[in-house]
């Protein structure tokens, strides 16, 4: 049996301690607005990425980069307390989203100052200098292409075109490149080379990837009281995700579920897409990535690190919420 | 004759080629509304800040990091895309806002976009990587300050008893750390000691609340047709000025003039500031700001740059405009 569920519950114990040493310890209105998200829970998984980036490259070497595995949590939270803003979204892990329990003000700038946060905690990491410079170049290339990936999420809003191409180059900017970070500064910080820097970097790129496809999946899928959110809400908004797009182009139409969805609509829905076949050639595109990602490793040696990388990969198309 | 104005005038033209180069000549919607802000002009001052700190540490040195100066100019103009939005103003530099233009989420995006084309530029300086390292942190720091300070100074709307503790606080927080922080960047940069890099740091301090301090009297006494903005806005508003603050506590009652304030209204509240010594006193402080600033400096040997930074402050409180 693998070793992941607990490997991931000891990282989320290791940063939840530096979640709240560093954000949710501090006094004043606008530090417990940054704390408020980060301290609502969450899998931790891009920390966990950066530790095993790190352990595959250089055995041991994640106790020294913790502070960089936090920094990936903060950019991934700062990206979700502004995102809420934009889709005025008003409940995230199941508490009000910050610009709701606040004001939208105060979100911007609790996303700014997590912004800030993250890279503050990249450069506390141990590391060779010259690679922390690098690591930082990473991150912020990484918060830039993020940014472009929600803009054009956002103009897909007023689309009924959008094409597969574009939907995985959206996913890739959104959600990929961040897990793409995670890996890269791990495997940067431990003082990996060149090409262990490239093969994690793409591994985390393709599983960031399967990631997301799998989020929509979940999203039609997992009935409300599992997934603790809305069920088919993609489908209810009319979102342009992998499936939407794959039914489109097997000429099924799928805007008479657009308005009040019944459970007994969903149920119609899923056996329509199931039926037409969506649903599993959508899952292989996930596992074809995870598949891609694994590959992209096999030119490390093999390790329990990379190991738990490649059940990382394993565990993000196979999860159900 | 100070070579202050054809100095500023040369930096302005550099960082200009620079803006155009790597922001303006991008492509795509979100990177327009990025550079959109940044192009609208600006006198550039941080980045001189930075360049000047650079080549008084080290003659000479200011031409190996054109992008940490660019860096600033980048950072000071993502806060103003995101103050814009919180403040919802519709002008800025004559130009509508980006958040005007576009809409609010384009205006958070652009805004975060220029967060982190500021980490990538000021890694792209030619520097020691310790030193780069030590730069992102202060500026990250400094990021961090912003937000504080601009959650303070949306706190005083709400206050009459704001106190000048508070008030210079809020300013520090505001507008200092980031003329700290360029001073600062600059000096650690160009390889500047402890001793230099802490001088120049808190020139900046002083020289930014300086700065801030003659906006405020610039708003009340500038006539629009030179400012190219509303006078007196301040006033009409509220607002918790150092002026505001001083007329306070000298038991003026500066509340008649909160509605619509005609040409004759603010006359008549600059003669009662006038009378009363408000003026005088508030410019006072600002000069003793810049004197201290001087004070900062004269740890550094002499040179035409230290100068220039002297002549800098001096310009901070001496313009009407």
């Amino acid at each position: 049996m693998s070793e992941l569920p607990s490997y991931l519950a000891s990282v989320a114990k290791t940063i939840d301690h530096m979640i709240d040493r560093y954000f949710v310890d501090k006094t004043g209105e606008l530090n417990k607005a940054s704390a408020h998200l980060l301290a609502a829970g969450g899998k931790r998984l891009r920390p966990a990425v950066v530790m095993l980036a790190a352990d595959t490259v250089k055995p041991g070497s994640s106790d020294d980069i913790l502070h960089a595995a936090l920094a990936l949590e903060v950019t991934h939270t700062f990206t979700l307390v502004h995102d809420d803003i934009m889709d005025d979204d008003s409940l995230r892990r199941g508490a009000p989203t910050v610009h709701t329990k606040w004001d939208m003000p105060t979100g911007i700038l609790a996303g700014d100052v997590l912004y800030a946060r993250a890279f503050e905690h990249l450069c506390m990491a141990q590391a060779k200098d010259d690679a922390k410079v690098r690591a930082v170049t990473m991150l912020a290339k990484a918060c830039d292409e993020i940014c472009a990936g929600q803009h054009m999420d956002m103009s897909f809003e007023h689309r009924t075109d959008v094409t597969e191409g574009e939907y995985l180059e959206m996913v890739k900017k959104k959600t990929g490149v961040l897990y793409a970070a995670a890996a890269g500064i791990g495997a940067i910080l431990a003082g990996g080379n060149g090409v262990q820097v490239k093969a994690l970097y793409n591994f985390g790129l393709s599983t960031g990837i399967a990631f997301q496809i799998q989020d929509d999946i979940i999203d039609l899928l997992t009935p409300p009281e599992k997934s603790g959110k809305d069920q088919a809400s993609d489908l209810r908004e009319g979102k342009q995700t992998l499936l939407m797009i794959r039914a489109r182009e097997k000429g099924l139409d799928l805007k008479k579920y657009q308005r009040d969805l019944s459970p007994a609509d969903i149920q119609a829905a899923i056996r329509e897409l199931t039926d037409a076949g969506v649903i599993d050639e959508v899952k292989k595109t996930a596992t074809d990535l995870v598949a891609e990602s694994n590959r992209h490793l096999s030119v490390l040696a093999p390790s329990k690190e990379r190991q738990l990388l490649m059940d990382i990969g394993e565990f993000f198309v196979t999860r159900s919420f």
